[in-house]
């Protein structure tokens, strides 16, 4: 009986075949699969290219070789072949793959409307994200994808290291986090519940249990608007940690954690990284700046006038780089020290000058990536802080249960993954760095 | 100019200490903190149970060595210490840490209501979750989540490993992929969108991307369930991959990396399984059994009627599961080839009964964790099954790209964290394995 009810077995077998690897079988035969990427018809011989899992493959069809038509290839089938593994100098791999075999698995109903197998997609920014399903298939497009999961396979390895818990935190929640009418309502069986703008309360709550947690999951802004730098959906690195000395302690910690990002990718995506042209940043030491200064220094550099005191704007952001760049050589750049009354009522307030909050941003390549900073760990610091911003500490009765029966000194981080990617990868816009963007006009695919 | 604004420098150094590593410095003094756990006064010295990052460390505090007055700490006040290592034998860890100097960074501002420094916390389910910030503290409570960190973990480099890439995928949708009305609805700037229900169709066209492709998650689901096997949002554990032969494959990489997961864990999380005394199963092979031949067995062996011919009733899953492991030792069992009117309309029918799908669950301690099966791949099958179940395909035009234009076959699955995590620990309720659960009456924490 035990035998019968055993009797399905998979063939799953090994995880699939890299270039490198079947380098390895030179002189003898493989069996590999994917989707035809390409065929290039030369006057005697074909290529086929073969998009697999992590690669595009070069295979040659000679029809004194191969026991199959050329015809009953068609790009997008998807298939398996059998090849032969020839030694041969001039390949960039060391060898050819001669086909011998093919086995045709599947087949697309209709050919693509937008052509995706040449270096780039050559189509407009709506038609990309409209045909997403198509046009990540493109070997450039699905590479930012990769490099996007070697980053937080960074982040992770790193953070693990530095003895961070991963934790898992409610995204539909009673109340906002970092306040406004930027929220998205939810009906939550007859109430109203709203999607979380940031796991920060979840996140301070865990510092009490673990000291150090981090979160990767999305974070959710109806924020209406309509730039190059917003989506209304993306992905959140969360980190927060206790028993700090300052909000420096976070700053070190996220530079340590760049440096070892930027190591990491050099080592494990050197394929994507040659593909997409990155040039990865040297992090030596990231230099600091105190908002006031920042802002005055940009009006000094290039007599800008501002019309916004309390933070920066787009463009001084952008300008704020290049000068730092040009100053220190350094493409990132922390400011600290925000004005209070642009942070939320968590921030700390600076010991010397209450105006201010122990708080930073970090700037890279012209755009914030990443804002962090102290948090009150005092209770009746926060009682008296939500009063002042107009809030009622009764509406955060469980949030306020970690001041109440004691916190350590603590502060965190939030990094938006989309926009770490697009700088690090040049795109001009933040859409090209999320799988399916959300946005104030698109909700699909 | 740069010296200036490099001034602010941290202090966070080396990740938090563990007690092994302690012992390390046997003979000398070493620095700790964290928050005060419990303090028991024997006659002339007194026990200081200080919870760390990862541990509760004893201390002992005499008053012929201690520069401070014990009365300077108070239950879950946050320290830093100073305590000299002396080896000694008949300590578990092989030293005692004889307090010298002690720092108080913060002070609660009240007691805990609950008590959370015994061994369990003592109180209803209900306060345990509604004083959440303060229980999870408790070391048990935590251990859970520690775990939990683990078994994600332990999933994650074994898929990399499998090469599967992780991708992120919107919570934010058009349409529901599992169908039915338990779907939380949300205005998204003036347009009706919903919270996912799974990222099954994001999943299915990353594998025309990457192959094999996972994803860790939050799922939102708007049952009115309210029993101890559901929450409304829980974290979905989701893989799917390409060029399978059948829905075996599928079920042989759960196998697989269930193995792996339980391996790790022994090797990583000896004290956590240890202090919640958990019994890894063992996982020699999974049982397989046909679900119609299941329900058989079980009307069989215990003479039970069932309600519901096309599904399991939590009674039965509990039962089959009794079963199983008498008959073969297994803890695990997977439930094969389930009814097509249970399944969801991207379900592949069996090629041989159509009544039925080339589908899976899988069943541990009674419980169903994994949902799973084959996809349909071609695209006229998927436009056949869409309309027999009566939807209309030109409202799911971005999924069915993935057939229109060539997708291998393929299948995959979604585990439930907090089951799996429940069950591995034989928590009698699902609520027990999430941080901050959600359920029909509960949206707080």
């Amino acid at each position: 009986m035990n035998e019968m009810r055993n009797k399905i077995t998979g063939t799953t077998g090994r995880p699939p075949l890299t270039a490198k690897e079947i380098g390895q079988h030179a002189g003898g035969m493989v069996c590999i699969h994917g989707s035809i990427y390409k065929i290039r018809k030369m006057s005697d011989f074909a290529f086929v290219l073969l998009r697999t899992a992590g690669e595009v493959l070069q295979c040659v069809y000679d029809q004194n070789y191969a026991e199959f038509d050329l015809e009953a290839l068609k790009e997008e089938s998807c298939v398996r072949l059998t090849a032969e593994v020839v030694l041969e100098e001039r390949s960039k791999t060391g060898y050819d793959l001669r086909l011998k075999k093919a086995e045709v698995l599947s087949v697309p109903d209709q050919e693509s409307p937008i052509v995706i197998n040449q270096k780039c997609v050559d189509t407009s920014l709506d038609n990309l994200l409209n045909f997403r399903p198509v046009t990540l298939r493109n070997n450039s497009q699905r590479a930012i994808f990769k490099l996007q999961a070697g980053i937080t396979d960074a982040f992770r390895a790193f953070l693990r290291a530095e003895r961070f818990t991963e934790i898992h935190t409610p995204k539909i929640v009673q109340a906002g986090a970092e306040g406004g009418a930027n929220i998205f309502q939810l009906d939550y069986f007859g109430r109203q519940a709203y999607l979380a703008q940031s796991p920060q309360f979840y996140k301070q709550m865990m510092v009490g249990v673990f000291e150090r947690v981090f979160e990767i999951g999305p974070v959710f802004r109806a924020e209406k608007h309509d730039t190059k730098r917003h989506l209304n959906e993306y992905t959140g690195v969360d980190f927060e940690m206790g028993y700090i000395e300052s909000f420096a302690d976070i700053m070190e910690m996220e530079t340590k954690m760049l440096q070892y990002t930027m190591e990491y990718l050099k080592e494990h995506y050197e394929k994507e990284l040659g593909l997409l042209q990155v040039k990865l940043p040297v992090i030596a030491g990231i230099p600091t700046i105190p908002f006031n200064e920042a802002k005055a220094l940009i009006a000094d550099a290039y007599g800008r006038r501002t019309h916004e005191a309390k933070d920066f704007e787009p463009e001084e952001e952008r300008l704020l780089c290049e000068l730092m760049k040009k100053e220190t050589g350094s493409e990132f750049v922390f400011v600290t020290h925000y004005p209070g009354e642009k942070r939320p009522f968590y921030a700390m307030d600076n010991r010397e000058n209450p105006d201010v909050t122990d708080s930073f941003d970090l700037l890279f390549r012209g755009l914030e990536i990443t804002t962090g900073g102290q948090r009150i760990h005092d209770y009746w610091e926060q009682i008296a802080k939500m009063k002042r911003f107009g809030l009622d500490p009764a509406q955060f009765e469980s949030y306020l249960m970690l001041h109440k029966y004691g916190i350590p000194p603590h502060g965190g981080l939030g990094i938006g993954l989309e926009r770490i990617t697009s700088r690090l990868l040049m795109l001009d816009n933040v859409r090209y760095a999320s799988l399916f963007p959300r946005d104030i006009n698109r909700v699909a695919p």
